[in-house]
């Protein structure tokens, strides 16, 4: 009778492939299989609520795995958080039903995208933050906001290489901008997000706040349902999945 | 005719044996003086407002420094900027009078000790707080600062190897203690401080913190004028030099 364990990491990107196994490079998956491993002796398969791409963080990613032999999730936790590199860490474990899946049961994540917006970066949050020298203008960036949060197709504002997926709607319950001195920081909440789409929301939002694409045209770009070279893709060191949302709790989260 | 130039340098702590010239070990005065002599062809001494040790952080170190040929301070600062490693930054550089240094000019210093307290640390603020796993009573810290602010003989708070000093007194006109869910920051201000003063007011602050010692026993210690091992010295990755004062401007920096 196998017991399925649902858990929270942290992570921080930067010497990471991204989630994904990959034979070549290290990956947050191939980090957490491996732990798991040595604490347990079992092979599993960790699934995690989506991928992150290389360089990017995580507060609050969720992946769900199973055991053969069931261990308390309260022994299982500090145990493989001691297998694990200082850059990953498995914040919570919890046992959960057969039925739970971190990607299908989801109703939601937030993403938050830092940008560091002054001449010189701030030496240590340089892995930490997207670095944007020239001044940002946050009522414009505020005011495309307004226009792309919402449910739309967001075609234009994604990547999709070699991806089929039944619709590109999704709805954005949340577009916030806040600022405080050089850190400004982009709030995006929604019940899915397409790949590579917060970066590419944070990289049109900064061509508005630079002054390089007025606020009105992002509207028009979503519309056209296309993807063109005027939706840059963001840095991803400013990018972190924040916080993974099941319809059992629904917590905000601030730190 | 020589130059004097003022500049103020942010750095992540982490990879180096901390301010001050060593001859087998990366420092952070060793990169701005290899930086300035490529920029410039000038071999100059760096002399800061006091060094830090290895894997402490600046937010805002200022140092001083001499040319014999001038340059325009809005050329000097990308030009050094540009051969520095990402993890030291000079975020500007201004032409002094020959009277400034960076040390005997200053009239305060801000340092900030940033804690995460909590049972896992977060995987991308390793390297930028210091570890407190047990839950800090935030009301018995406040109680011991309230004793430890103010003008007092520091000696007990302090480590001093082979340093004769003129006096141990110091006045700390700030101490404050500030929780945020598992972000704790201990704010230290005052117009000077002992060798790992900050460190130890800390180390003190969290042992009362965590029940280990009464909050009344900060100023018995004080009293007593002996450093003994009842003072920790926290970890130096929870410590940022946020900022150094003189008397031409005094802004309260917050980021």
């Amino acid at each position: 009778m196998t017991q399925r364990y649902k858990m929270t990491v942290s992570y921080d990107g930067t010497n990471y492939a991204g989630w994904q196994f990959q034979k070549t490079h290290p990956t947050i998956q191939c980090e957490l299989e491996r732990a798991i491993l040595e604490r347990t002796g079992e092979t599993v398969r960790v699934h995690s609520s989506g991928r992150t791409d290389a360089g990017v963080h995580a507060r609050g990613q969720v992946a769900h795995f199973d055991l053969e032999t069931r261990i308390e999730a309260r022994y299982l936790q500090p145990g493989v958080l001691a297998f694990l590199p200082a850059d990953v860490r498995v914040e919570a474990i919890e046992e959960v039903d057969r039925e739970f899946h971190a990607r299908f049961s989801s109703i939601g994540k937030q993403y938050r995208f830092r940008i560091w917006n002054d001449v010189v970066m701030r030496a240590y949050l340089r892995h930490f933050r997207a670095h944007v020298k020239r001044p940002l203008d946050l009522g414009a960036m505020r005011q495309a906001a307004a226009d792309l949060a919402g449910t739309h197709d967001f075609t234009a504002y994604s990547s999709n290489p070699n991806r089929p997926v039944e619709t590109n709607v999704r709805t954005l319950r949340k577009l916030e901008i806040q600022g405080n001195g050089p850190e400004v920081l982009i709030v995006a909440e929604g019940n899915g997000f397409l790949y590579k789409m917060v970066r590419s929301l944070a990289g049109f939002l900064i061509q508005v706040g630079l002054g390089e694409e007025p606020a009105s045209e992002a509207a028009v770009i979503l519309e056209s349902k296309q993807r063109t070279a005027r939706v840059p893709t963001a840095h991803p060191q400013g990018l972190y999945l924040w916080q993974v949302y099941y319809s059992d709790k629904n917590d905000d989260a601030t730190v």
